[in-house]
């Protein structure tokens, strides 16, 4: 589905050999050194520069939300997704002072908003079903879901972007993203499901509870992650998925933020495995089931803050020390630069 | 010697309450919001805004360094000053980003730079004394070095300056302040030895016999802070200490560093440990010493990232973060704001 060249280790030798000669002790820069590597495999061993970088939120509602698994309800969707377009959210202050620029998507939200608004509309029903009774949405709706997210990376890759940053709002969407994640990880449901952005204990045993039905009735149809899509997927999370592997494809890189958004990226590993190398994991969440997702694709997140809020905002977050790794290897002076002799 | 005042817990509840009425849930975003809080109990609970903040470098030379105890010669500390003059250290490539003006403070290299060079001379001598022979310096020299600092500070205090970071640059410095760290806390030399930016483990065992001896030589020396920073101090290591207890005086906030800059702020909170409220913890080190000195100063850094490079640039790669914090709560809407009822 998605044509994706593994980052190529021809150049290794001289990264690294670049990053040594840097007038510091070796590896004194520690997971920066690190990061300035994969950087460079990505974006080209002579002078990577993040170019047009853009923090792309992506929006949708979840049946589920009805059964009372999130402390808020699904209308609060729609009014976040308004403070995100007034300016007033955490990832709008975030984003505005590392210089993100931020879009919101439109990826099927219960009430749609006006052409007007802001919001970019790449609707693809409105809200899912509930998934614990039927499936979240066809196979078809996830194949649209894939071309709308792909044809949007593909304008900002066209505009010269070469990173995104992936972030999302949607009431419920910690629920999918567990389901998800035991469906694809074989972790039990136990394991998988946190609190969210801070539900009671009965709420959570009936989030638990819930979503092992889930997974019991969606059994013989969990095979493919196009299909654990359709039947657990939110609308965002499909988008996501498709955005991460659009932007593989295209050798931009892509900057994982929380539990959500991590679900959409084992799903995009699943569907192409190359897709990791593009990867860059902005932390580890307060969300329980996150430290094992980061775990089970091998991740080592840059931050660990002990947050929980999604949007985007570990991403955002964590972008200056993206930025620090890439000026460290184009910027920073070599022991030859310094007339150091070491 | 410096009039601190402990910071006020009068406003606690009125800043506990903005931070809790953002449009998130309650914690969501974790330790922002405690540094956050933070940052508003010292800087003032309206719109605390940080102004001119300040990246200062403070570089000297010791007398230990020509022990074999170091991977370089003391002659590296001023070739590195020279790089930071220049502009290609990676502590000009962090704070050009970040928005940190930086300035370079010798207090004490061995061959002083000329007037027209940039570097800021607080010099109280050229190299210390090796301190496993005899003390580091005298008092009298440690007092002179406590007036240059404060000065320094108290002119940033009146330019507006309301947040300093603490950096460094000396071969030799983490044996000083491995030997200040074990005086102060009574950890054994063991455990506050670690191998600096790289020595191999022969020289490592060096140094951790020459701290041993050199703590047993000055042993009826080091019952006060002042004595201990004559016996075993460097001269950056005494001008820092004074900047962070100079800026505490002035209700500025203050950014800590890695491992020799953690001395220094051991050192200020035996001085007078109302300090310690206007600290900001940036990272924890590589330095096998820091996570200990951390655990005694109860402190929870806002980064690991394996660094072990000294320079600032951990305060420099955290300073984002701390601009997050205060944006957060300055910026960003509550849930009044954005019309949400939760």
């Amino acid at each position: 589905m998605f044509t994706i060249n593994p980052v190529s280790a021809e150049f290794d030798t001289d990264i690294q050999h670049k990053i040594d000669r840097k007038a510091k002790p070796v590896g004194a820069l520690g997971d920066i050194e690190a990061l300035a590597f994969h950087i460079a495999k990505v974006l080209g061993k002579d002078q990577p520069i993040i170019t047009q970088p853009k923090m792309m939120i992506f929006a949708a509602d979840h049946g589920i939300a009805g059964s009372g698994v999130s402390i808020a309800p699904s209308e609060v969707t729609r009014q976040m997704v308004q403070t995100f377009m007034a300016g007033g959210a955490a990832i709008n202050v975030f984003t505005r002072q590392v210089g993100l620029e931020l879009e919101v998507i439109d990826c099927g939200i219960e009430t749609p908003f006006t052409a007007d608004s802001g919001v970019i509309d790449q609707r693809i029903g409105a809200g899912t079903e509930p998934f614990n009774q039927r499936a979240a949405m066809s196979l078809d709706t996830v194949k649209l879901g894939f071309k709308k997210a792909t044809d949007r990376v593909e304008y900002h890759h066209q505009n010269g972007c070469n990173l995104i940053a992936i972030g999302e709002m949607g009431i419920g969407n910690t629920s999918s993203a567990a389901a998800i994640m035991s469906a694809l990880s074989g972790f039990p449901a136990a394991d998988c499901v946190g609190r969210g952005t801070g539900i009671d204990p009965e709420a959570f045993k009936r989030k638990q509870g819930l979503i092992e039905d889930a997974l019991l009735l969606h059994r013989n149809e969990l095979d493919h992650p196009l299909k654990i899509l359709a039947c657990l997927g939110g609308f965002e999370i499909v988008q996501m998925t498709a955005a991460i592997l659009a932007a593989a494809e295209r050798g931009m890189l892509v900057v994982i933020d929380g539990f959500i958004t991590t679900a959409a990226a084992m799903l995009a590993v699943s569907i192409n495995a190359d897709c990791r190398d593009y990867m860059i994991f902005s932390h580890q969440s307060d969300e329980k089931g996150h430290y094992l997702m980061l775990e089970f694709l091998q991740a080592k997140p840059l931050l660990k803050l002990g947050m929980k809020l999604g949007e985007g905002t570990g991403a955002a977050l964590a972008f200056p020390l993206i930025q620090a790794a890439a000026n460290f290897y184009n910027d920073m002076a070599s022991f030859d630069d310094a007339g150091i002799d070491l």
